[in-house]
Order: structure tokens, then sequence, then C-alpha cells
């Protein structure tokens, strides 16, 4: 009855390569992404320009299920501790998102603060309001697993109107921005008291794109009959099929995670077999949210050299002295040939292009004359970056053949 | 690790009630129902008479699944003796539907000699046509659970393309029929090989309306790991949550139906525990399908009480003289004024009243002449068996208040 897992000790947890690759994706992202992207405003089209934080900021795991899962003890085992601020009882009682994060010093910081500090990358949390941050904080502590991995413990779903009277801020949104960000998602559930509100249907919905993120936890296994798990087991899978539109069905762990000993020892193997799986799961985060990153990063050079060269050549279409608004009309009524031009001219995918009618509604704010004009020696920085930089960072994340997408 | 399973001696299975409860049920559709039927040609319009045979058939279970998964053993397994004509392999073996019937010597009766036998409720076969009756069979002989069920046992579901080339008749088809009139479908699947093709998917659609009857078995599950039988039946549960719009999610058996022991014992619990469920499962049938007949010749009592009130209806608005078919025309037309004004006159519920355009289409082949006038005293029969005879009897199949529906 090992309660302690094993993985918390280990050296394969820390693979020095996650560091390392962040490091060098932020270098290639600041010294030949980022110049075009300041040039072409990129910021006041498509998204902010991103921060060291944004690279560092270590694997996350976001945690959801109803009240009492178990969630808030599931991180106090992996931790092996308590951490700062920590509350567990029968009744509903993480009442907020929390990031438990590493830190030298026990500490809870108000989520106000955490969304201020550089060095963390919560700045975003800024756009849920003062009501939301009220109910978000870090809780930083030194603990194996922090160091490469971050937590998001969140506040048991309710049911319907308790759901809605008891909170400020809206629930399913901040779970989407979390679910988004993170590398994975566990949902828990508990097999004494098997309960899918429809709160939490609208939950796990709301994760839709995200399910290969997705694992499941069936909670609490020994404190039922042989039989009765496999009654609730199998209610959970059929009740999740149907909310779940993939063919395959999500991977559970079924087991107990906590730190005290098996209730029921029947299903012993299974039980540890299951927790064993789990951490090796997560043991692989690193590898994973390294690769997602990469990923995010060609999608946005891609992006960002289709920007370029939109707003140059509209820049060039401009007259030099009279009819400027009304070339700028018509430039933005026929963006679409525009598109079409441009695409055929430098040989870009059709699906590296922005949505047309949001990308009609930024230039309107714009006077196409300040576009910068064509740099075909800056631009040719994100060639680099596709067809050398991240091939070479590639190999590193996945050095044997059959990892490598 | 009993092989044998313990119910087949067991007295409990063998209620004397069940052939006490058809006989009577038999008796009253003889003296109360069928003189109404047969004086308004209930047959011409709706449904053949019933004969002695529909009332005496025994309980039927009909087992469905991919080939190979069990089936054939699964009924040597209850019967605990091989039954004549019997073959089990592991390449699609069975070919045909096989009714494995009690009888006191062993064997095998052709379909078309089954079909006319008018013992046996499989008269209405025929409408399959030769190359059916040619894929079904009896299997007569002597085992003590075949004194109080009927077992379907059919040929193993394969994917698409074979399936639709080496038959000749039309599967889904016979399937629905014999759903029908079973009182349990046991879907059974191979832990060991979990396949569920499209061609089952369509079968399992097909069986829409008689939810309840359903049973799944996941067979063979002593032959893979405890961790490997939890995948294996999730994917189960998924997938089914899909094909099945049931939020309840259908009762699975987790065991190995057959003969040999147990290779894994590690769920020797769960295994036993699943088999005596099902055993305890079948035991009740022959009270479900009590319950199941009475309810059936109810719902046919109101059919044929709201017919012969249409019938006669329709004779008296006719002439006497010229004009006939004119009259019969417009009574026709107006179909649905004449039913709204048949229920207002004798207050009868909506629900009871046939499908108006299918009962249109009959109508064109009678002359309303020979429609035979109201007899009152004859319908009225119907409603002593419905407010007398059918209570009572539902009284004796459920002597517990809390079971009576
Ligand atoms: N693996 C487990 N087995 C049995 N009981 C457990 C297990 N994990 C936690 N519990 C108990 O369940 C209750 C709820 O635990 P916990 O507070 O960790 O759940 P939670 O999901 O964080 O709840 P909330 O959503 O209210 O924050 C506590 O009483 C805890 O002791
Ligand atoms: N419970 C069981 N555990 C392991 N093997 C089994 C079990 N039941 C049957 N088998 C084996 O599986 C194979 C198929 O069995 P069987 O012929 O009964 O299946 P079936 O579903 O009737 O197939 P078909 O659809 O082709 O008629 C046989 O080799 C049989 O010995
Ligand atoms: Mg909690
Ligand atoms: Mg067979």
């Amino acid at each position: 009855m090992e309660s302690n897992p094993s993985f918390l000790t280990d050296t394969e947890l820390a693979p020095e390569l996650y560091p390392e690759v962040v490091e060098k994706l932020c270098s290639i992202y600041q010294k030949k992404v980022y110049p075009v992207e300041s040039t072409y405003r990129f910021d006041e089209f498509h998204a902010p320009f991103l921060r060291e934080c944004d690279f560092r900021a270590k694997p996350m795991v976001l945690l959801l299920g109803q009240y009492s899962v178990g969630k808030t003890s599931f991180i106090k085992f992996l931790l092996g501790r308590d951490f700062p601020g920590m509350m567990i009882g029968p009744n509903p009682t993480t009442d907020r998102f929390v990031a438990i994060m590493h830190g030298d010093d026990d500490r809870v910081i108000p989520g106000n603060a955490v969304a201020v500090d550089d060095d963390k990358p919560f700045h975003a949390l800024n756009r849920f309001g003062a009501s939301f941050l009220g109910k978000f904080e870090a809780s930083e502590c030194s603990a194996p697993v922090l160091e490469y991995t971050t937590f998001i413990d969140t506040p048991g779903v309710l049911s319907g109107e308790k759901q809605r009277i008891g909170r400020s801020y809206d629930f399913v949104s901040a779970v989407t921005w979390f679910s988004e960000r993170c590398d994975m998602i566990l949902l828990l559930f508990d097999a004494h008291k098997l309960d899918i509100s429809d709160e939490f249907k609208r939950c796990i919905e709301a994760l839709k794109g995200q399910d290969d993120k997705i694992r499941v936890v069936l909670n609490k296994a020994d404190i039922v009959s042989s039989q009765e798990l496999m009654r609730v087991y199998g209610a959970l899978m059929w009740s999740l099929g149907k909310v779940v539109p993939t063919p395959e069905a999500m991977r559970v762990y079924i087991s107990s995670f906590w730190d005290k000993p098996y209730k029921n020892e029947e299903y012993l193997n299974l039980f540890e077999a299951e927790r064993r799986d789990l951490l090796g799961d997560l043991k692989s985060l690193p590898r994973m949210s390294a690769v997602r990153k990469i990923n995010e990063l060609v999608k946005r050079a891609r992006l960002v050299k289709v920007h370029a060269f939109i707003l140059s050549h509209l820049r060039a279409k401009m007259p030099a002295l009279w009819g400027k608004q009304s070339k700028q009309d018509e430039l933005t009524h026929n963006l679409l040939e525009e598109f079409r031009e441009i695409k055929k001219k430098y040989r870009l995918p059709v699906g590296d292009f922005p949505d047309i009618d949001r990308f009609k509604e930024h230039l309107k704010q714009h006077d196409f004359t300040t576009f910068p004009k064509l740099d075909m020696k800056l631009i040719s920085k994100i060639d680099e970056v596709l067809s050398v930089d991240i091939p070479q960072l590639m190999k590193e994340v996945s050095p044997t053949p059959q990892i490598v997408e």
C-alpha cells in the first residue's frame, strides 16, 4: 500500500530538456518573430506580444469536478504535502481558483497581485474583472512535482441554481480560459456518489477542441463494492459518451488518489496499476507541453508572415496624393480580391490567412498609409524560423523518429 | 468454481403460476374477445386471430452478437448440456436462427415444418419466405431451464459486406420480428475482442422501443487482464451510450458464461456475483412474460372494442337503397369526422383509435353494407374483460401491492 507516489523522487520527471527548449523557443521568438510582429503591429490586429513568462510557464494541469470528489486531496497527494491555503472537507470547500506553483517559501498571493506579476502567466485574467480576481489566488510552496508542473485547483461544480446564485463571475468562461492554456485537464468523479449535473455537462462541453488533453479520474473507487464500482463506471462512460463526441472512449483512471490506505483491497492490483499509469502520464507532460508550445509558435509565425504581406500590400496600393479615403474603402470592400492576389504573389497557403470579416473590422481603425512597407529581409526571418529553427528544436524534443509528428 | 448454474435445479424457476395464468388469459380471449373480433372481422383490418400456441409460448430469450462472442456456448451453459444441431467454434459457425425449445426427444425440426406447426408460435415467420425458413430451425431437447424458457440462437453478426453477400434474407427484419416477441434480449460482447460493427449498430438501433428488454453480457471477461477489462468495458459503455438514447445505462453482466473454469481469478467474486444476477434475472422471466402478455391483450381488447364501434357506425350510415358507393366514398373521405363522432358517442379514448390512413386503405377493399350491425351485448363483454377479468388476473401475477404496475 504505497501512499507516496514513487515518481516524486524519480529523476525521469526532471527532463532538464523542458526549460532548455522553452528558453530556445523564447529566444527564437524574440530575435526573429517579434521584430516582424512589432513592425507590422501584429498586436493591434491579432494578439498581444508574447512575454518571457508565457514561454517559461510550467506545464499546467487543470482539475475539474463536482464538489467533494477529492480534487484538493488529489493535489495534496501528488505534492506529498499540504499547500498554503489548502482546505479539504466533506462540504463544498474550495471556493476559488488556485494556482499551486513552485516557490521557495510557502505563501498565498491574492489574485490581483498574481495578475500583475510579470513572472506569472496570468496577466490575461485581468480581463475577467475584479470579482473573478477576488476568487483567484496562487499558492506557492516547494515540492518535487511543482518543479515541473503547476496545478489549477477549482471550486467544485454545484447544481445549476446554487452555482449561479453563489458566483459573481462566469465560471464556464474561466474554466475555458484555463483549459486552453493548460496541458492536461483532469475530470474527477466520485465512485461513491456519481453526479454529473447539467452544469458540469456544460462545463465539459465547453472543453470541446481540447478533447485530447482530457483524462478522467474515477476517484474513491476503493470505497464501493466490486459490483457497485462496475455499475458506477459503466454509468459514467455511458453518460460521458453522450456528452463527448469522439468515437474513442476517454482514458479513465480508476483508483483512489489520496494519502490514505485503500479500504477495499479486492481491486488492489488494478488500483495500483491505474495510479502508476496516471503518474506516468503526468511525467510525459513536460514533453507534451514543449511540443504544444512549439506548435503554437509555428501557427503564430505563419500568421505573422501573412499579416506582414497583407499590410505592406495594402500600403503599396495606396495613392501618394489624393483619393486616399476612397481607395482605402475600395481596398477594404474588395479585401477578398486583395487576399487572393497576395496569396498568389507570395505563394501562401489559404489556411494561414486571418478571418476576413474580423480583419475588415480591424482595418476600419487604421490609416493604410501608416502601414509599413514591405521589408523582405525582415520577413525572411520567419521562413528561417519555420524551415530551420523549429525543425531543429523538434528533433531535440523528440529524439526518436517515431515520436516526431 | 461452479460451472453448473445452481438455478437449473432450483424450484423457484418453476412458478406453476405461469402456465395457469396464460391458460386463463387464453380462455378470456376465446370466450369474450374472439367473438367480437370474428363478428367484426378484426383480422381483415388489424392482425390475425390469436391461437392457443400464441398464449402458451414460453418466455423467449433472444441472443445477439458479433460472431464468436459465445452465444451458442452461453445457451449450452444454461442448458447444462449440448443441444441437437449445436455447433461451437472459433469461426462464424451458427449460420441460422435456432429456437431451442423443450421436447421429450432430441431432434432438429427444419424451419418449414416449424412454421406450419400449430403447437409452435412461429407461424408468422412464413411471411419472411422460403429462403429465411431455410435458415431457421427448432432444436428440441429436454433440460430444466427449457421448461420455462425458449432461447433463440442467432448467426453472429459479420461486418457489412460479408453480411450482405452471405445472406438471402433481411437479417435486421428477422431480428426485429423476434425482438418484438421475446421477453429478454441479450446482447453479447467479447471482452477479448470488442467489436461493434456498423451492421451490429444498425441491429441495436432496430431494437428501439424494446430497450427495457435489453441486457448486455460482457463475456469472456476472465481472459483479459484487470486493466484491459476496464478499458474494454469502458469502451463498450461509451459506444453503447451513443447508440442507445436512454439516459440510464443498460445493465451489463461482466463474467464468463460457459462450462469451463475462469482463467483469471482476480475478479472471481465479481464474476460469480454477475453470473448469479443474470441467472436471477432469467428466473423473473415467467412473471415478466405473463405481465407482458396481459398488457398486450389489454391493448388488443381496447382496439377490438373501438373497431366494433367503427364498423357498426359506418354500417348504420349507409343508405338502404341507392347512392351506396358515393356514400361510402364520402364516409371514407370524412373518416376523421366519423371517428370524432364515434369517440364522442361512446366516450372512447382517442389513443385507442387505429391509424386513420392505414384504416382508409383497408376500407377501400370492403362494402360497408356487409359490416355487421351494432351488438352492444357482444361488445360489453370487452368491458367485462377490462374491468373485471384482467384486474383479477393481474392480482394473481403480482400478489404484492408494490409489484402491481
Ligand atoms: N481518495 C479518497 N477516498 C475517500 N475519500 C476522499 C478521497 N479524497 C478525498 N476524500 C474526502 O472527500 C472529501 C472532499 O475532499 P476534497 O475537499 O479534497 O474534495 P474537493 O473536490 O476539493 O471538494 P471541493 O470541490 O468542495 O473543493 C473530504 O472529506 C476528503 O477527506
Ligand atoms: N466464456 C467463454 N470464454 C472463453 N471462450 C469462449 C467462451 N464462450 C465461448 N468461447 C469460445 O469462443 C468461440 C466461439 O464460441 P461460440 O461458437 O459459442 O460463439 P457464437 O457467438 O455462437 O459464434 P457464431 O456467431 O459464429 O455462432 C469458441 O471457440 C468457444 O469455445
Ligand atoms: Mg477542493
Ligand atoms: Mg453460435
